[in-house]
């Protein structure tokens, strides 16, 4: 690197390199970005960063984000609350939602099962799925982990987990995605989307 | 967008989707990111930020960033101060930090003239250049602005600013980037490079 030092301009670089996905060359350019911005707007970005940490905390409910007791979904008259989702992420939640398709609630994992890395049911929010149930206002629970293998055996657990309580579990569709390309879909996903076909 | 919001978490985003080249996909994993970090890390970073702010200025002498009235290089005993080396921007002197080769000054533009975004020679740091000048301690002004229009136009107006004042004004040359293929070269730069050619 440069001999050219300064140092708030080093620990700011050193703050983007931190993130995913940014490499020093990047770090660099956004650090230069906001030293360029107008005072107020860097002044909001930091208060953004800080505003977030503060006042975003899990849902009493789904424990998806919130900045309030309740989330925006579990908190909604026109959601299904019958219908829980299940997933891994508030970002998994927030894909399923740009559908527009789904009118149930969430459930976020905050995780999934995961031996290697030392995951194990305890650290994710499942007696917080299972309070949900006590009640018997649910009727469906929805498997939407990501389908890899920890994801695929977190599904499995809940599904055993759940199903002795009389809640109907099921998981969603394997297949080929929308103009996706036959001959380019690996051999796993085919073999699903052949299970899975349905009558025309 | 989704209909799942919660107000901290999308103004973090925002923040983050003003940055250049972060798409908003993007700036969705890195206020993820951020909002996962412990909180001291994230108030590290929110600090960082304001830090740079209020913490950098321009050195009194180069116009560089710098963190006291004079930066790293102007104070520098070591540096030949009879040479100032002319950049647009503070990235720029970092890349030519970077070679280890110059041991000079530099001067930051912070801009090129450019009519067209209307920047005119009253927005750059000229001023300040030509107060360098009047010393008689700098033997040789190095114009390293880019190989662009504006660029080759701010060097040739500088260069018949400061000619006149019995300073050396020398040019980055062009050339065939090393490593590079010929056959890849684009014709301004080939015949930059036939011009420029020297003896073995």
């Amino acid at each position: 690197m440069s001999k050219y030092h300064v140092a708030p301009l080093d620990r700011l670089v050193e703050q983007f390199e931190r993130l995913p996905g940014i490499g020093s060359k990047t770090a660099q350019r956004l650090a230069y970005f906001v030293l360029n911005m107008p005072k107020a707007q860097a002044e909001e970005f930091s208060h953004a960063i800080i505003d977030a940490h503060e006042k975003i905390r899990y849902c009493d409910v789904c424990c998806n984000f919130s900045d309030q007791e309740r989330c925006s979904v579990c908190r909604s008259e026109t959601r299904d609350k019958s219908l829980i989702c299940v997933v891994e992420t508030p970002r998994d939640a927030i894909a399923i939602e740009g559908t527009g398709d789904y009118h149930g609630t969430y459930h976020v994992l905050h995780g999934v099962i995961s031996p290697l890395n030392g995951i194990g049911p305890d650290q994710l929010t499942i007696k917080e799925l299972l309070s949900r149930l006590g009640g018997g206002e649910v009727s469906e629970v929805i498997m939407a982990t990501n389908p890899t293998v920890e994801g695929e055996a977190t599904a499995m657990y809940l599904s055993r987990l759940l199903k002795p309580l009389g809640v109907k579990v099921t998981r969603l569709a394997y297949g080929i995605p929308v103009g996706g390309d036959l001959e380019y879909a690996d051999d796993m996903t085919l073999s699903r989307a052949l299970e899975g076909r349905s009558e025309f």
